[in-house]
């Protein structure tokens, strides 16, 4: 939910550390609240200084140049306003100490107070990942192996990578982002380059090989200690381009994205108790299903730009609620799938940025720098994919999803048949779906024979983007009955002919469940009708199907009329009264 | 979709004609797309001047400080930029015509072009009430009777009086907004009165006293005449704090929203070429079903503030993608529902905005004026309206919806039985329905005995917000197919147990259907099952619900283990061994 209140401003402003697109959106999201929002940038033109003119309520209201590392700057800022934040880590935390020294929140030698969120001693231990690291371990989170390096030499650091084996990572412990301040070791004839090439201080971190895939969780904490976290999130790289962003998460089933978050909450917890505002923790999945932490962000994400489109309530309007003690927002996704397309600047999407239908603007920052993001909303992961897809083709033609093959790789329906044997009486389920464009999957599970599969399965179907299940079988059909037992879609059974009985056994062995458990049954062997079922609930979410369930009626209905005229012209001898 | 690119900047510059709240988020939705705004306001604190500061880029994109009814005021708004728009109708329309002429777009007397969106003709019209309603019925597009009064005297009026009856509405043609300009004649001795409070040009139209709903359709038309049109909207008047707007409209279903919103398309249709950018079309539904056009508005319009949360694209930034030419986006709802609450200032909202959970923000402005407006979004109507009213509720007592009282005013699933003897096997399905706190209703709908009520109920349950419809039928139970065959809403049938036959003559009658047309058919009696199987279909929407189908899943199984605890006490004797 988003709340405006216009003409109107709140009593407090708001001093930003950096003046860049972080901030920019910040400033977007203070005025909808009515938040005056100061930048110190040493750019008079910088992002977060062309979208708030606070000075005109106020003259005392103007931006500051100058640098975050300056102290004389940095409290040039805070002699302007009520609450000091940072949109990036590298400022001069001594100089935040400095000023909450000078302005007690009881009111400072100046008669006034000032509150920084998050506090100097969350800060200082951020911007220092070796600090963050001894937090994190000391605090039972998983993280990869590392040794301190106070005195890096060729010596100290082939001492570490026997202790933690090669290759290993050679880390700066501050000014480290985006990739900077890391060198690979493979080979230890390599130390001497990576100490040449980093600034120190440094330590070295065990570099993990068998990484598949990269999770964040962004979170909001306020002074009371409330946290409010996004669901877990996938960073998936997109290039030369830059990356994407996918929420929520379906790599690795629901038990990662609660994993991530129990870890990430866990997390902000374990920082100093001034750990307010909005937080990224960054997580590495393994292949064998383990999560650790790679790194923490004190600010806004990058991975969490999707929540302004996506969510009730953006990340940077929570940090904001949560710095200045409002209620915190709701973190629930309005929308069912999302995904943020961050652009870096290229000599491609310098220049096609602009041509892109969906994505208007003009990109001319300099190489490599990040240009801007591109976020795509939609019923479901197909759909944002195939739009995603088309921005991502114009810059180049690296499909980031394998094209669907026989089952489509992010399927809303799921077919499931009991044996090979079943396939002629689904067939036209698949057909149906087919026809209406619905993402599915067919599968083969037996309830008798792979119970194990027919687990793992539902475990992991909804947390997968599924959102209904049809399962055909025969005889003593159990497989629609137990699917709907262990998971919580809706399933559709739909009851195969067998030879004998005929399909009476499995349709009373499919629709006479017991109280608790539903399966939707259809008729004996009509998997058209449990595609089309499925089709009518898929269309709560999308309008596109209900529109084709209307075409498909009003088509059937003129089928039907046309024999009747036909049945009218030739006469009920079909011969046309000859 | 969103595009933001950030660190850059659009080429050409947008002048806006007025610096209020319409202003304010139309620069808001410029900041994204990195289009300079520049504002023409009287105050050099106005709304839109706060959040706008481009002359950081280049000295010469300043705001101006004047009136948008002063012809040099918007000469110096119109050297500054590339593109003129309006938030405002009430302009100085001449001076735009001038401005025109003076800069034509392929390179007037100063060497530059300038295009102005809406045309200064469509401002004309529009600015003009008469004028309006004269396009209007010309078009042959429904508006109320009226009468012009070029010469309003006492004579004159009562004479219009005779042909269009009493009450009368006198009218101010222009500078007429929000309920100012109009005066209502109840009675022939008002007439002077009207006359001595109305600003002539005036005109006479006639009241209609059966009004049930005012329904709003906005749409945003570019110069190469694509209109992409947002959906219906109902406006509820929420007694002195303000007017609620509902999305998707409801009242009346979907025919009134599809004609609402035909209508709307051919009133942007019939305006001049250059009508390009937001319109609103306000109409009035009578009690009769019929639909006329109350009012247009060119610029964007106060209940369509909900755009900017629940839809792909908000007014503002597809008014901007308008005006500039860039690829219209798309008006489709991310969320399933939406409310906006307008909030008047009052002595109450001015006191207690700042004291609303949902609302923090401060309001201060003038009695009577518009203070800002509250968004909330949300899975079901049913879920929007409760926390509106939280809201509403902090504000006065007046609910805007009637508590429920045995069927929810804003059901998702609608509870069916042939008739009343169904009423003991279909209970179950309430009961679970109200146990998962589940917004339903029930009725008694007869395939055999009210075929009309039936198909009166189909053609309405998908655009009254129900998603799912549950129908118990016993015997020849004909209701679930019938229903499935006249409404595309998945439709779970449940067979009702009759005297003969076991209820197996209803489980074929409901389960068998042709191809085609589906029905989830459940178990006999078991109507139990078929509400949990309706919220596992829901849940698909509003994770709550799967939340609550997992505890349900998981206290049956605790409630069986029990059970085969006691068992194993007692022993299969169940007497404990004794």
């Amino acid at each position: 939910m988003a709340a405006r209140i216009e003409g109107s401003i709140e009593d407090r402003a708001v001093g930003v550390l950096g003046g860049g697109q972080y901030g920019r959106l910040l400033s977007e999201a203070a005025s909808r609240l009515s938040i005056p929002v100061l930048a110190l940038d040493p750019s008079p033109a910088a992002p977060t200084k062309q979208i708030s003119a606070a000075s005109l309520l106020n003259s005392s209201l103007t931006h500051v140049d100058g640098s975050y590392t300056n102290p004389n700057d940095i409290h040039s800022l805070a002699e302007r306003v009520d609450v000091l934040t940072v949109e990036i880590e590298h400022v001069d935390v001594q100089a935040l100490f400095q000023i909450r020294d000078k302005y007690s929140t009881t009111g400072g030698n100046l008669g006034k107070g000032i509150e920084i969120f998050p506090s100097p001693e969350t800060i200082a231990i951020v911007q220092d990942k070796l600090l963050q690291k001894q937090l994190l371990r000391k605090a039972d989170i998983p993280v990869a192996d590392f040794i301190d390096l106070p005195d890096p030499t060729v010596e100290s650091v082939s001492q570490a990578a026997k202790t933690l084996g090669l290759p290993l990572l050679l880390k700066s412990r501050r000014q480290a982002y985006d990739g900077r301040g890391n060198f690979l070791i493979r080979d230890l004839d390599d130390v001497q380059l990576g100490l040449d090439k980093l600034k120190a201080p440094l330590f070295a971190e065990r570099y993990a090989t068998n990484v598949t895939h990269e999770v964040v969780v962004v979170l909001v904490r306020n002074a009371k200690g409330e946290i409010r976290s996004y669901g877990a999130v996938e960073n998936v790289h997109a290039g030369k381009i830059g990356h994407l962003v996918r929420a929520p998460l379906r790599q690795g089933g629901k038990d990662v994205a609660i994993r991530a978050q129990s870890i990430a909450e866990k997390v902000i917890s374990s920082l100093p108790d001034g750990a307010v505002g909005v937080f990224g923790v960054e997580f590495f999945l393994l292949d064998d299903g383990a999560l650790f932490v790679h790194e923490i962000a004190s600010r806004p994400h990058s991975s969490a730009h999707y929540t302004v489109e996506a969510c009730e309530t953006s990340q940077y309007e929570n940090h904001l609620r949560a710095i200045l003690s409002l209620p915190l927002g709701s973190t629930e996704l309005k929308a069912l799938s999302a995904a943020t397309l961050n652009l870096r600047s290229t000599p491609e999407t310098a220049e096609e940025v602009r041509s892109v239908k969906e994505a208007p603007g003009k990109a001319d920052s300099p190489k490599g720098r990040k240009i801007g993001h591109i976020t795509v909303v939609g019923p479901s992961d197909a759909d944002v994919n195939d739009r995603i897809h088309k921005i991502i083709g114009s810059f180049n033609n690296d499909p980031l999803v394998p094209k669907p093959l026989k089952s489509h790789p992010l399927p809303l329906v799921s077919v499931l048949m009991g044996s090979d044997s079943d396939l002629p009486s689904i067939r036209d389920a698949a057909r149906i779906l087919d026809q209406f464009k619905v993402p599915f999957e067919t599968r083969i599970v037996s309830a008798h024979r792979t119970p194990t599969l027919m687990n793992d399965f539902c475990k992991e179907a909804a947390s997968r983007g599924v959102r209904v299940i049809i399962a055909g079988a025969g005889g003593a059909a159990h497989l629609p009955g137990m699917i709907a037992s262990e998971s919580n879609l809706p399933i559709i059974g739909v009851p195969v002919k067998g030879p004998t009985l005929d399909g009476v056994d499995s349709l009373h062995s499919i629709v006479q469940m017991p109280r608790g458990v539903p399966v939707a049954t259809v008729g004996i062997n009509n998997s058209t009708n449990a595609a089309l079922l499925a089709i009518r609930i898929l269309a709560i979410t999308d309008p596109k199907y209900a529109i084709a369930i209307e075409e498909y009626r009003a088509n059937m209905e003129q089928v039907v009329l046309q024999k009747g005229e036909r049945l009218n012209e030739l006469g009920w001898t079909l011969d046309g009264g000859k």
